[in-house]
This record gives C-alpha cells, structure tokens and sequence, in this order.
C-alpha cells in the first residue's frame, strides 16, 4: 500500500545523532533521516554519490577545498571519492538520497559506524 | 567544483507548469524540481519509481486505489507500474528523484511530454 512520509513525524521518532533510518526506497536507493550535531569523521564513499538535503538547521558540510553552508531548504550532493565531514553546531535535520547499503562513515569504520540502519 | 543547491532560488528561475527541470545527479539518478497547478495526466513509469517531496503548496497524488494528498514536508514514492496523475488545486513547488532519462508522462505520449528536461 502507498503512503506518504512526513518528515517532521519521522524525525520526532529518534533522538541519536549521526544515526540514520531508512524512510524511503526509491529505484535501489534508499531515502534516509539524519539528526546531526557536532564533529563526524572525515570519510568518503568509494562508489556512491550521497545528497544531503537540509530540513530543519544548518549543514557544515567540510570538505578539503572549503567548507560549505547548507541551510535549511537547501541540498548538496557529495560525489563518489570525495572527502567529507558533515558537522552541525546545533542540531540540524538531513534527509540523504544514496544507493542502498551506503554506510555512513564511508572508507572509515569506527565507533560512529551503523552497520545496518534501522527503518522507521 | 561543489556547490550547493537553493530550492527557492532555483523554483525562481522558472514558471511554466508540469516542466520538470534538473538540479542534482545522483548515481544515475536525477533531482528534479517541478511546478505544477491543475490537472496532470493519468500514466505510470515501466521500470522507475519516483519520488515526490512537497516543498511547498499540496500536492493531490491520484491513484487508482484513492487520492492522496501530500503536504509540504512530505513525499510519497509511486513504484513503478503504478499509474498515478499528479495534480495540484493551486501551485505546487515538488522536488523529484527518480532514474535519469525518466519520461514526466511515463507511458503515456502528449502535450504534456517533456522530452529532454533543461537544466538549471
């Protein structure tokens, strides 16, 4: 059955940062939520592009040519190979198109690594 | 060279209705942003599903099973096979993802075909 998502409803249903859930699947991408807050880790993914679209704050999204703002209603789209640092100074909201089985931290696995990320 | 993507900016750049434009690429995937206002076309996409996010206005999502309605904040994925007729009372700014090269009036031919989105 078809149903919509309302993001606002999705985001109320977590609190963890840097820990996505999968709300979408669209083509064997998966459509993704994020709370983000503070530093993550430098990473880049080996063959996937990843779009953050920022729903609620402000995106610092580090990259090593410059940092770049995202603001709310804004998206920026990491191509595959890229490092990247995707840092908040208050709590921001992202909603992320990638191809199933991204993982987060990309090339680095650590303790902010979600192996499989659970759907809501 | 990376850059970010303003919705309310790009929205501004164009008027005419049901004339997706490209903003983003995503592994083979295209963002695409549309405005639309009355009555679509009754069709479905053979091999692509698409998703609609809602960025401002409402969106009525007719299918065969019922309308829905989608809201600013929200989306919906129409799978493919499945036939769907997007419209909308008054404007609607929708933000698309679905495969490259996807048709806007899928399956079905007509005045409203878009054959090679512009990009902006």
């Amino acid at each position: 059955m078809i149903q919509k998502v309302n993001l606002a409803e999705k985001f109320g249903l977590f609190r963890d940062y840097y820990s996505p859930r999968i709300v979408g699947d669209v083509n064997g991408m998966h459509v993704k939520l994020a709370t983000i807050k503070g530093e993550f880790v430098w990473h880049h993914h080996e063959n996937e592009d990843e779009l953050f679209l920022v729903v609620k704050g402000s995106l610092l999204m580090r990259l090593r040519t410059g940092d770049i703002t995202v603001n709310e209603g804004e998206f920026i789209v990491i191509p595959k190979g890229v490092e990247h640092n995707p840092c908040a100074a208050e709590e921001c909201h992202v909603m992320l198109f990638e191809p199933a089985g991204t993982l987060n931290t990309g090339n680095v696995r650590g303790e902010k690594t979600v192996e499989s990320p659970g759907r809501i």
